[in-house]
């Protein structure tokens, strides 16, 4: 009796407690699956997307900290659309007409997880740049929307290639990273910027388009949002992980009243809204006459780390890789010669280094393909050349 | 050619952007569609379930604030699992032998969402009583389950009910809130809670057990989570919003390490991770010697009112409707007589009173029931009887 009770409680278990169809199709994140092996004391990490916390504005967030008690109403329950004095601050800074253009999210991640959510069935089909950033294939996945890759170039994604794949029909999204994209770090050229909105405007295909590291510009000129070359519909997401900090988890999304209502809908139901005492703090940075000054600092110093590693992969492995000098963002990305990207990261984590293998950046691999992507954002330059003689022994080593 | 491009564009509209089919069968939340109406000055609202802010931890959090400068780290993104101080500090007080059965979430609702979203196909059965607290069923509806409903009674649900739809078998899960229930205020009888385990791990059917406001007993005795009498599956949701502060948006969600492990894999897509100072703010709290003061003083304030608000309902109502007494949560729940339960609401509104109808505890309403549902920690004994006047005035009205 006990038995059969036992069987009938384990097929009961294989029959209902089975993850949901759309958890089958999401992949894991290379990244934080060895979060865990570079929290030793000696790995030096190369393979995360995180900033420096010892350039973080410390003084204006412990001023922030100190003045929540000047706002206790930020401890109650608020909108879903966000704490109404900084959609109103975003708003203004961005030229937005109305309030009601504007979302506070927990983070541009969220942002991007409420558009996937709101807008697509499974089965729907999207447009990303490959290599894509791992966080929206992971949005994309858990939606079960088919993804369409462009081959990405130094300019931007392959024309033709978006072209072709517009013209099939049926897209419902366009996603991209024009502004430093991960992992690549490329920016993409004025005259792509220009066609690609020609493109989803002549083909009625809205854009996402994600700009956590706009701000993060170190040389060359400013160049227009690919959305404000438009027509059409889009969404605009950003973040305040890179320019404030990350741990808070603060980005918005910017879209038309219209567009944005499905996505308030969903994170009522999903998380009521985003903190307000974050949304608070946030909104005392951003109002601090200090605040310019922290990012011209970030950019300063990212700006030397991009150089010191470009000069220090030169000058230690040089023809071993090629990479594309970067004007901005977090990452340079290494297409390696002769060596498997996949066994060299592995090869790394053995000499205290952490790497991301390009592979990781494809939903199913890319054959014949090998580079790693590397972050230069969170060490000092020192650590930086360091890191890099950790790489060229792994490559000698293989 | 601009008149074809025109209609080619609101054709594409109507076909492509389009929300997804899963928007379709969402309830709008009757309280946060009438919160602008709220705001005004003159208006006392019964309607939300607010905390009182003035009754808010404030020295608590104050000082919580200001020891985020000696955890500067909580700054840099971290573990989805959550912050592992607070993380190790839950579940050594909830006696988890280990911390990998414990989620931090952006609120308790994100927890239900992810349960919803990790193991609900479309057309996946649930279970709930009714009324049904409304941020549930928008997760339910979201994941496009079935939800069926057990009637409510004074002890718990229709246990008669629960075991017939059990027995019809494929029902995932059943969805409860034991104690202080949210519309009602019913808590659950020692012997329903026995048999609702008993039942549920006889028809193996997994438990969502949702205790925001557990802690916040008035009168009689403590009695056992449904989860800790059952053998069979659980998730176990807990709330800082009710305790702590709401506006911070935290909560927890316990389970088996493999039942979590698809609610990490979709937070991590969904926003990485919740608010780390927020995390550490709530750890400060929970640490704080005066922290178990400020929960009595919370027992005593809320306790106080609902008796107030008992007391003038019978004064100055009388016969017109019933309730029964609670003894613990934030809510009563009133039959009501001879009235239309959306007018009185509407009615109240025009006297700057709000109140919920009963109608909106219902997927599509319950024909013939009249109830209205009183919110009684926000305002002070004095305030909830000035309130109960002007619903007495209301109901004359009509």
């Amino acid at each position: 009796m006990l038995t059969r009770r036992v069987l009938l409680f384990i097929r009961a278990k294989e029959v209902f407690m089975l993850p949901a169809q759309r958890m089958a199709s999401v992949q894991p994140s290379y990244i934080r699956n060895i979060l865990k092996a570079t929290q030793g004391n000696n790995v030096m990490s190369l393979a995360g997307g995180l900033p420096d916390e010892r350039l973080f504005p410390t003084r204006l967030l412990d001023n922030a900290a100190r003045e929540l008690d000047q706002n206790i109403e930020v401890y109650q329950y608020g909108l879903t659309r966000g704490l109404p004095a900084l959609v109103e601050h975003l708003c203004a800074e961005n030229n937005l007409p109305s309030d009601e253009q504007l979302l506070i999210t927990t983070g541009s991640q969220q942002g991007l997880d409420l558009i996937c959510r709101a807008y697509l069935n499974p089965d729907d089909r999207v447009l990303a740049e490959a290599p894509v950033y791992l966080g929206a294939l992971q949005a994309f996945q858990l939606a079960q929307a088919k993804v369409g890759l462009i081959d990405a170039t130094s300019k931007g994604p392959d024309l033709d290639q978006l072209e072709a794949k517009l013209a099939k029909g049926c897209v419902k999204f366009f996603y991209a990273v024009p502004d430093f994209h991960n992992p690549t770090g490329t920016c993409w050229s004025k005259a792509t910027r220009i066609a690609v909105a020609e493109l989803l405007d002549r083909y009625e295909v809205a854009l996402i388009e994600d700009v956590p590291y706009r701000q993060l510009r170190y040389s060359g000129e400013h160049l227009p949002l690919v959305s404000s070359l438009m027509k059409g519909d889009f969404f605009l997401l950003n973040s305040f992980s890179k320019i404030a900090t990350s741990g808070m988890r603060l980005g918005c999304v910017q879209a038309t009243k219209k567009l944005l209502q499905p996505l308030i809908t969903i994170k009522q139901a999903s998380d009521l809204h985003t903190a307000l005492p974050m949304q608070q703090m946030l909104l005392s940075l951003l109002q601090a006459p200090e605040f310019e000054g922290h990012i011209a600092s970030l950019r300063h110093h990212y700006g030397q780390r991009a150089q010191a590693l470009a000069n220090a992969l030169i000058s230690q492995i040089g023809g071993r890789l090629t990479f594309n000098e970067v004007e901005g963002g977090m990452f340079l990305w290494a297409r390696i010669n002769c060596v498997n990207a996949v066994s060299l990261a592995q090869e790394c984590l053995k000499n205290d280094l952490a790497v991301v293998p390009g592979q990781a950046f494809w939903p199913e691999g890319k054959a014949g393909y090998q580079a790693i992507r590397l972050n230069f954002t969170r060490l000092a330059p020192a650590d930086l050349e360091k890191a890099v003689g950790r790489l060229s022994s792994a490559m000698s080593a293989l």
